[in-house]
């Protein structure tokens, strides 16, 4: 199938969801709510089960029991899930990607490295559609330094392109920085063609991977990417909360300095020696105590999408988002909506939007029946497509409700 | 009894845990090991009961049913866990306090922002024997901004006092930032005296409440404390990594600036303006998304503390340290022991240190016949005293045993 055909009937669905090589995967996963067509797993993944199990041990057992033993197994556990989202999601080397804290405080926080490392030159690069908290920490950090913040305006739906990267790049700009997979319109950047100029033009650059991650392969090493933040809570599916990854690569971990000096990255923690040394390498990245019981969660969501493979993650997201974009031409298109998503399966991510004046009311109201999709000001209804878990039939029963709404 | 007098018999020990107030606490807690002496919850607290079943609910009902709908109830958190910890355990006015991020984060964004507020004045003034990730954090900041540190010397046991203080402060310093109490002598900093000579300097005061918090009572709006931050898995048993709080006095709130500018931080959050627009009040201190499993187990843990009152909490270790005390001088010092430790119980928080020349061999030893204390660099073994779960007879029985080891 392409976006052009129309498929006539639910069989076709059902087929797809027969022959889904992922499709066993559901099952691993606590539903309990058979009737709902959850279609927000981009804003919050569902619970795995195996998540389930452990966090009961770590509570029950590890903390209820082990106490202050515990630290035996978890203060290693920033690295050891950081490697596995990085090794097996990112395309990451070893001794790259630590977990701990928020998006926005490992944004801030690499964001910070690279101008300070930087200085000399006056300018940030990044794109008006960037996610909220990006821009806001890029105007933070760029008002403390006295830096110019370059907003690049690119068509909405299809995103940045690599010739508006080169129109706006000189030797003033320190910092390239843009999301992945765009948490509109999910438009998935040219990242290395993006990199590459950066790169030339002597700037570092930051991607903001929390959309991408765990929906398409990202290869940090093998496009040399400086450095890289991103979320765990939707595809990862490590509940509402869970602490964010951090990527610095190899070359940079000691070069670059991190701005927050917290005992978790100092060599020989428990020594509490005079004065901060840096552990090396990525440890060094680490700033108070990390999150225990959201790490775990981290654990078992990243080890499931491990397990799956993100070539066929990538492949069930692709061919999710493209049944959604036929459906949307032949039930919705006439209904007023417009897709807000590129149609070119190589630009895209893990979720569609929908466009519609009504947009918010229309997703409320298929919340009452059954439906949960998001939206997104100004007019974007989005559909998001989890690999583990939304099935064809989803998508399919979803925009059909919708189709029945407007029709 | 004053820690002159020795108790000579364990009956003294179970007359003062008939006698406890707060004795019927312990079995808020899940305890599976009744033979455990456990004396470390000053760096790890228990488990509450409340607490497992609260997990248990929000992961299989809230996240696991509601899934991003269960965003309704998790938005306010911070606030209302921040509240909470606030009024009933700092004595700080209503929406000063919110929880969210590590110690170290919290203490980095406050940190900068004084001295972001006081430009001008070139140094910092804290002392040697602060907390490990607060003197790190604070040379970060320092070298950043090209600052100065005064480091304080204190007499190890006593701890920094206000004559101390005095001497070193003048109208450079804009920053003055303590433990109210010492991670390791348990020395209770004259926070009255101290936040009033730093804003008779034109400084701004920051207390670091880690050791302190559920062990004594703060007084943050009586004494005027501009900055504080804390941690929750120690006396508030909220398990291990559990968010940080942090406050700002409600004047300084709209006055000094979040460095690290969050999409929680934001007004109208999800309208997702174009430009950061700080929510006013403490909300506009958060940053990014918050740690729900974290925030649930520190409303259970606070809550418990507020149910026992700071004022029990208070006199509940006091006695437990001052029995410590008593039997450190009539069975330790003569095996070469030295109290790490205030003798005055109006100038030492939650535990005590027994000082050693083999304290960590000991420590370790200790543990080998279940009685678990901590040790901390360079002879300090740490006898914890959590309000809610130590016996007394607890600490008869743990430090029978080391005396045992001893003689």
């Amino acid at each position: 199938m392409t976006a052009t055909e129309a498929p006539t009937d639910r069989s076709y669905a059902e087929e797809l969801d027969a022959g889904d090589p992922l499709g066993a995967f559901r099952e691993r996963f606590v539903i309990d709510d058979p009737g709902l067509i959850y279609l927000d797993g981009n804003s919050l993944g569902r619970l795995p089960r195996s998540t389930q199990a452990r966090l009961r041990q770590l509570i029950d057992s590890e903390w209820g029991r082990e106490l202050i033993d515990g630290w035996d197994r978890w203060l290693d556990l920033p690295m050891t899930v950081g490697d596995l989202i990085g090794t097996e999601l990112l395309g990451a080397r070893q001794g790259e990607v630590v977990v701990a804290d928020s998006t926005t405080v490992n944004f801030y926080r690499v964001a910070a490295a690279a101008l300070d490392a930087r200085t000399g030159r006056r300018a940030i690069l990044t794109d008006r559609p960037n996610f909220p908290t990006d821009r806001y920490v890029l105007q933070g950090v760029a008002a403390a330094r006295d830096l110019a913040v370059r907003w690049l305006e690119p068509e909405p739906v299809e995103g940045t392109q690599p010739s508006d990267v080169e129109a706006a790049l000189d030797e003033d700009v320190a910092l390239v920085t843009l999301s992945l997979v765009n948490y509109r319109s999910s438009a998935l950047a040219d990242l290395p063609a993006i990199t590459r100029l950066a790169h030339d033009a002597g700037a570092l650059v930051l991607w903001d991977l929390s959309h991408a991650v765990g929906a398409v392969p990202v290869g940090l090493e093998e496009h040399g990417v400086d450095l890289a933040v991103g979320c765990t809570y939707k595809y990862l599916t490590a509940g509402p909360g869970s602490p964010a990854f951090l990527y610095v690569r190899s070359e940079l971990q000691d070069e670059l300095r991190n701005p927050i000096q917290g005992w978790f990255g100092q060599r020989n923690q428990f020594a509490m020696g005079p004065d901060y040394d840096r552990e090396p390498g990525i440890r060094g990245w680490l700033a108070g105590t990390p999150a225990v019981f959201g790490l775990a969660a981290v654990d078992e969501g990243a080890s499931l999408c491990a397990e799956a493979g993100i070539e066929a993650m990538r492949a069930k997201v692709t061919a999710l988002t493209e049944l959604g974009i036929a459906l949307h031409d032949a039930w919705l298109a006439p209904a007023g909506f417009t897709l807000g998503s590129p149609r070119d399966r190589a630009r895209r991510g893990g979720h569609i939007a929908l466009r519609h004046p009504n947009g918010r009311a229309l997703s409320e109201r298929l919340a009452t029946v059954g439906v949960r999709t998001d939206f997104r000001e100004p007019d974007s209804l989005r559909v998001g497509c989890s690999p583990l878990t939304t099935r064809f039939t989803d998508v399919w029963d979803g925009l059909s409700r919708l189709r029945e709404m407007t029709s």
